[in-house]
């Protein structure tokens, strides 16, 4: 049987082979894009001007990286859109601001090439999601603004053929009708904005009677499509409904995608990025089953390349079996997010983890209450309104939850459903304090 | 000089010649299209079954007019998306509703092919308007919901090579200050918006100081744009800035833009749309300075085609030198529109000519009074903030115009700025009041 042939070789050693072949097919891709980017990208001439990167081993070795401070600086020095275009600006067609969600809104300037390979990026998602042409309505509850957001997903399921449902400016009630009158099969939504409806629908029971034909949530913008608690409060609010996680940034593109057959993991789209997941310490990629930060290097989106680019993104390494690099648990956390806590280092999504196992909490905030070099946090949960539930008690439940992950206490108060701020694009339920 | 031979030609027999030909080459088209349509569509098979449309002649008069009652009718019968449709609905990937202004909101579903051939529409016409690709810079400060609106024109815009901004979900200031930041020279808005900007741009000194990249509006979605008080009012707000109209039905796809070298009619899109002006009452084609009811029917967008449909819009039939049909004097205003008060006809754009003779008046109002049969007109207007401005005396003076042009007496009322409801989309100022 040839199938056991491939069981004598130790799986390592396989994937070992994949992964080269990958690397040197995106070797391949990015020494051409390297070509045109030295010659007249003025952003990457300065850095790269007399660097030796003529193999994939000198590029990882001499190419510095980049971050996001350098792009703001960048664009302080040659405003308003830096030095960091391949092209003359005439050859850009689209305008994005990333959403400010960690610094400054930065504009980003795509030519039409690059939109189409984001483009591209969506088709082949949507395909791997199962995403039926001529079948399913894909509904955009989403404002369409300066923010790439959905636009590109937008765009690309017309393109493949489904009947794309754009939702600007309407108001939740509207969107869960207009969902239910065209029998949508699949939203694009932040989890944030998927949890929202879901609350919204579990107060009309009218709506709720009613038959919907609604089988999957593309999420993408956060980090919840991938983490329990989150999967756990939609699975219980949108019963059947599929929950599909995306990951991308406007800076590079799309760049990962829930992996159909293991629904923990994310995988990378290695034909349009090169990625390295590397030790924010030491800067050395880590073993498989290593957790450090995601650094991109963009093979397509030639305007306005990144190469090494430290997305800020925590994630853990793994590969599928054909050798394709994953992202086990997703976006695990932000390194920028990481606070410090009398000693004990925390991620504002493990916080989020503990608190979606409570059914009862329908949204909450958490606030960092800075006393000169002391930091402490306290966190607003907010309950249901239905149900028999003492919110003293659940927040001293949700306490000693806190207390048992983390080893530390936090302050925990309930406010009642209503009191705290919603979302429709990303959610800010951090908030720092300074007394 | 041959220049000199066609003068001698009387201009009627030459238009006549170029009339026959415009009109051949569209019946060409249209009967390429009739193949299709009888063939498979079930709502033009019920209505035209057994009438011969052979010929141009006997389309012109076998064909029956259709309304939008009848596309009402027919969703109702057919529910959700009626029987208009030439293909299964698994062809359709673009989805719109009308935005109700004239009856209950339609859904609207466009194959690839009609939405492409509504993008190539709007680049004909931005080809027309002088945009530059490379340099013009085009800002949408629009919601991008479930309406057509700019949609088209946004996707032409980028397809052109212009660099497109999108602005849903965002407030007017923010837009101001992005027009402003990134040299925004062509915004896309409702006639009405266009002055709103205007007003809160004056409202802004340090905003009036700065230079501004903006060359032209773009404007759409209401009569506005040909309106002589209406361009007044904007050249004030936005000196130097051209106003470029456009008109267009979701039932129908782009229809007509301000003709360059005319500034006062707008260019019907011929190689689009045959279009006949009626005489509402007769049916009968109006002669050449008549004025009648736009009838359309679509050559292209096959997928949900409109034959001789009842646009409800009232216009005036000249032709420019070339033969192509004009409308003189934009969309003069909507036959459903029109009211009889005390005999006299109105139609509420006549009233918006007259008011927007006053600079003092930022917004207004007219609320129809009917008192059993009896129906009277209540105009309130809204005056500026600033300035030395009496509001009973403007109540006044505003009487007085009113009564000079229509021969009738409306109770008119001042009051202050920020009193009466603004509109980013279609203004809605006709208030139906019954006592």
């Amino acid at each position: 049987m040839p199938a056991a042939t491939s069981d004598r070789v130790p799986r390592s050693d396989t994937i070992d082979r994949l992964r080269h072949s990958i690397r040197r097919r995106q070797w391949e891709m990015l020494r051409a894009l390297l070509d045109t980017v030295l010659n007249t990208n003025p952003f990457h001439r300065r850095r790269l001007d007399s660097i030796p990167l003529h193999t994939l081993e000198e590029f990882l070795k001499n190419c510095p990286l980049m971050s996001k401070r350098m792009l703001v600086h960048d664009r302080e020095a040659f405003p308003p859109y830096g030095s960091n275009q391949t092209y003359p600006l005439e050859n850009y067609t689209r305008f994005c601001q990333t959403s400010g969600t960690t610094g400054p809104p930065l504009t980003w300037l795509d030519s039409r090439d690059d939109w189409e390979a984001m483009l591209s990026s969506w088709q082949h998602i949507f395909s791997e999601f199962g995403v039926i042409p001529g079948e399913d309505r894909v509904f955009f509850p989403f404002s369409f603004g300066p923010f790439l957001g959905f636009w590109t997903a937008f765009e690309a399921a017309s393109r493949v053929g489904c009947l794309v449902i754009p939702g600007g400016g309407m108001s939740s009630n509207a969107r869960l009708q207009l969902m239910l009158d065209h029998e949508v099969t699949i939203a694009c939504t932040t989890p944030t904005y998927a949890l929202h409806l879901g609350e919204m629908r579990q107060q009309h029971p009218a709506m709720l009677e009613k038959s919907w034909a609604l089988r999957a949530f593309v999420v993408a913008g956060e980090p919840g499509g991938s983490q329990p608690g989150v999967l756990a409060r939609l699975e219980e609010l949108w019963p059947g409904v599929k929950i599909l996680d995306h990951h991308g940034l406007t800076e590079t593109g799309p760049v990962s995608y829930v992996d159909p057959v293991h629904p923990n993991r994310l995988r990378v789209m290695e034909d349009v990025h090169f990625a390295e997941i590397l030790d924010p310490a030491s800067g050395v990629e880590v073993l498989e089953g290593g957790t450090g930060e995601l650094v991109l290097t963009t093979l397509h989106r030639l305007g306005c390349p990144m190469l090494r680019y430290r997305t800020g993104d925590l994630v853990k390494k793994v590969y599928a079996d054909d050798g394709g690099l994953c992202l086990d648990g997703g976006i695990l956390g932000r390194l920028d997010d990481m606070i410090a806590v009398r000693g004990v280092n925390i991620y504002p999504t493990a916080v989020d983890a503990v608190l979606r196992r409570f059914p009862e909490i329908v949204e909450y905030q958490v606030r960092e209450m800075r006393h000169g070099a002391l930091l402490d946090l306290k966190v607003i949960v907010e309950t249901a309104a239905t149900g028999p539930r003492d919110p003293l008690l659940i927040a001293e439940r949700v306490s000693v939850a806190l207390r048992d992950t983390f080893q530390l206490r936090m302050d925990v108060e309930a406010v009642p459903q209503g009191t705290l701020p919603r979302f429709e694009f990303k959610a800010r339920r951090w908030i720092k304090e300074i007394r």
